[in-house]
C-alpha cells in the first residue's frame, strides 16, 4: 500500500485542514507568500477557463532572467518533484546514487524508473556532511544520475564549491547527469557562492532544481523548475510527462513573485539566520545535538525522551520524524524555522515535554 | 524538438494571452466555470501557503459519491493527462493498442514508456464509427493497453455499450488494461447510459478517465481523475509520479463544482445539443461533410478550399486543423459547440471565407 512519507500532512483524516496546528514539519518561508503573488493568483482564476500556457513562455522568460540564464535552459513543472520524475524516465537510468539521508523523492522516483538505488551513507561523526567522497563513491559506482541536495535535507548541511566541483568532475568523467536540488539554497546568505549555477556552461548534463514552493511560499500552487545547459535533455524532460504541468494560477503567482524577488529573497534569509541562530542555542540548552544548518530548518537529534513528535502533537505542534529516512534511525528530528512567535512556541512545547519526562523518570 | 500537438494555444510567441481570440480548437463547456468553483479558487488561493492534501480526501469523497463508486476507486491527477502518464509507468506496457484518430497523448504515452504503438485505423466509409472490428483487433494484437476514448476525439463518435462490452471482454481474455476516456461523456445526453463504470464492477482492470477540465470550464486549474476498482493499479499510479499532483486551488474548485454538478452537466448537455444541431445543419449548407457528433465539438471534412484555418484566424477564430492526428489527412477539422453567439461568428466568418474562396476560382 502506497504510503506518504513527508511533511506538511496538516489535514486531518477526512480532508480538512487542521488549522490549528503549527506546522515546523515543512520548510516554507515564514514571511508568507509574496502579497503581490497571491492577488495574481487570484486574478489568474479568472483566466483558467482557458488552457494554461504549455510552456510557460511569460514565467519562463522572466525566470531566465532572475536566474541570469537562457530562456532555452529553462523548464517549468508541477512542483519540483515533477521534474524528478521527469528526469528519471527521460534517462532511464540503470542506477542513480543518492547521499543517506536525503530527499525521499530521489529513490523513490529512481525505483519508479527501474533503476537500482546506490546509497552514500553520510556519516554521523561528520555531521552528515557531503565531502569529496560522494566523488569517489560516483567514480566507483559510475551511476547514470547523481541527486544531490544543496544545503540537504533534513540536515541543513551546505556543500562548498571546491566539493561541488569535484562531484561534477566525476559526475562527468562517469557520464552521469547531476541533478542538484537547490531548492532550500535562496534561504542561504550569499547563495550565489554556492549554487551550481556556476558550473552549468562547463557541466552540460547538470540540472539544476529550484521551486517557488518554499521560498515564495506557495506549496499548494504547485510550481517548480530545471535549469540546465542541455536542450535535447530538458526537451526530453518535457515528452515524458503531460503537456499542460502548471496552472494558470501558478504561472500567474510565479510571475508576480518574481518581481519582488532578490529583494524578498534577501529579506528571508536575514530572518532565517537570526531565528534559526536563536533557535539552535535555545535547543542546544534543551540537550539536543544539533547539527549546524544553513537552511531553513534545523536538524537536530534528541538524546532523551524519545518519540518526542507525538509529544508536541499534543501541544498543536507539528515537527519531522526524520526515522523514515534512510541513513537514519529514531531520535532525529527537523524543524522548520517558522516566525520569531511560533519558533517560540515550540521551543516553549518542548520545554515542557523534556519536564515532564523529566520528572517521570 | 519536441512539439506541441493539441488545441487550445491562445497565447502569442511570448506567452501573452490574446484575449480577441474566439477559440472554437479546444472543447469547453461554454457555459463557464460554475461561479461557486471561481469563488473557491479565490479562496483557496489564500490557502496556498501549505501542502495540498496529497490524497484529495476531501475531494475524492465528494467525487464518491458524484460518480457512485467507493473512495477507494478514484485517484485524482494534474488534469487527465497525468493520470495518462501515471498509467503508462505503472503498467509498463510493451504494446498499446489505440484507435486512429483519437487523442494523440494515448500514443505519446505510450512511445514514453517504451511501448510499441499499434493503430486500429477507423473508416472514413464508416464515418469513424468505433465497431466490435475493435475487439476482433485486440484479440489479434494483444495489447497490454487499450485506450479507448468515448465519445472519440476528434470525431464525436460515441460507441454504444454493447461495442464496449465486447471490447472489455476482448481485453479481458488478452489480459490488457482497457482506458475509457470520459473526458467529454458529461456532455452527451443520457450519459448514464454509455458510460463504462457500469462494467467496473466486472471488469477490474478498466480504469475510466474523467477531467474538470471540459465540462466545467477549468482547463487552467488542472484536475481530471480516473476510476478503477482495481486498487494495486490505483495505488501503483500514485507511486509513478509525484506526491501532490493536485494543487489545493484545483481541489477546492472541484469541490465546489461537484455542489452543482448534476444540474450543472444537465443544463449543459441540453445547450450543447441545440447548438450542435443548429451548426451540423449550417455548417453542411456550407458544403461541409459533418460526420455525426454527440459531444461538444463537431468534426467535419472541407472537400473545397484547403486550409480553412488560416483563413479563419484572419476573423480572429481559432479552429483545431485535424491533419496531424495519426488517420488523418488535411482537410478534416474539429470545433468546439461554443456560446450560439460565437457559434454564429464561427459561421458566419466560413460563410465569408467560402464566399472569397468561390470568387477566386
Amino acid at each position: 500500500m502506497y504510503k506518504y512519507t513527508h511533511g506538511g500532512d496538516v489535514y486531518d483524516e477526512s480532508g480538512h485542514f487542521k488549522i490549528s496546528m503549527l506546522d515546523f514539519s515543512a520548510g516554507i518561508n515564514p514571511l508568507g507568500m509574496p502579497a503581490g503573488a497571491l492577488a495574481a493568483a487570484k486574478q489568474a482564476a479568472e483566466l483558467s477557463i482557458v488552457y494554461p500556457d504549455s510552456s510557460c513562455r511569460l514565467l519562463v522568460s522572466k525566470l531566465a532572467s532572475f536566474e541570469s540564464v537562457g530562456e532555452n535552459a529553462i523548464l517549468c513543472g508541477n512542483g519540483a518533484s515533477d521534474l524528478i520524475f521527469r528526469l528519471v524516465y527521460a534517462i532511464k537510468p540503470k542506477k542513480i546514487l543518492v547521499t543517506a539521508p536525503s530527499f525521499a523523492d530521489y529513490e523513490r522516483a529512481g525505483r519508479a524508473a527501474g533503476a537500482e538505488v546506490i546509497y552514500h551513507y553520510l556519516k554521523e561523526s561528520g555531521g552528515f556532511r557531503i565531502t569529496c567522497e560522494l566523488a569517489a563513491a560516483i567514480y566507483t559506482a559510475a551511476p547514470d544520475i547523481v541527486f544531490l541536495c544543496n544545503p540537504n535535507n533534513p540536515t541543513g548541511n551546505l556543500t562548498d564549491m571546491d566539493t561541488l566541483t569535484a562531484i561534477a568532475e566525476a559526475c562527468k568523467s562517469v557520464n552521469a547527469v547531476l541533478l542538484v536540488d537547490e531548492c532550500f539554497l535562496d534561504f542561504v546568505q550569499d547563495s550565489g557562492t554556492y549554487t551550481a549555477k556556476k558550473l552549468l556552461s562547463v557541466h552540460k548534463t547538470i540540472v539544476v532544481l529550484k521551486a517557488f514552493t518554499k521560498i515564495f511560499a506557495m506549496p499548494g500552487l504547485r510550481l517548480g523548475y530545471a535549469i540546465c545547459e542541455n536542450s535535447v535533455l530538458l526537451d526530453r524532460m518535457r515528452f515524458y510527462g503531460p503537456d499542460w504541468p502548471v496552472s494558470t494560477v501558478a504561472q500567474a503567482a510565479g510571475i508576480a513573485a518574481l518581481e519582488v524577488g532578490r529583494k524578498y529573497i534577501e529579506k528571508t534569509a536575514n530572518y532565517i539566520r537570526d531565528e534559526r541562530e536563536r533557535m539552535t542555542t535555545q535547543l542546544e540548552r534543551l540537550g539536543m545535538t544539533v547539527y549546524p544548518s544553513s537552511a531553513n530548518f534545523i536538524f537536530f537529534r534528541d538524546p532523551w525522551c524519545g518519540t518526542i513528535r507525538d509529544k508536541l502533537q499534543k501541544y498543536g505542534v507539528l515537527i519531522r520524524d526524520c526515522q523514515n529516512f534512510t541513513g537514519l534511525d529514531s531520535g532525529y528530528y527537523r524543524v522548520a524555522v517558522l516566525t520569531n512567535e511560533k519558533n517560540t512556541r515550540l521551543l516553549e512545547a518542548l520545554k515542557e515535554v523534556k519536564a515532564a519526562w523529566q520528572n517521570q523518570s
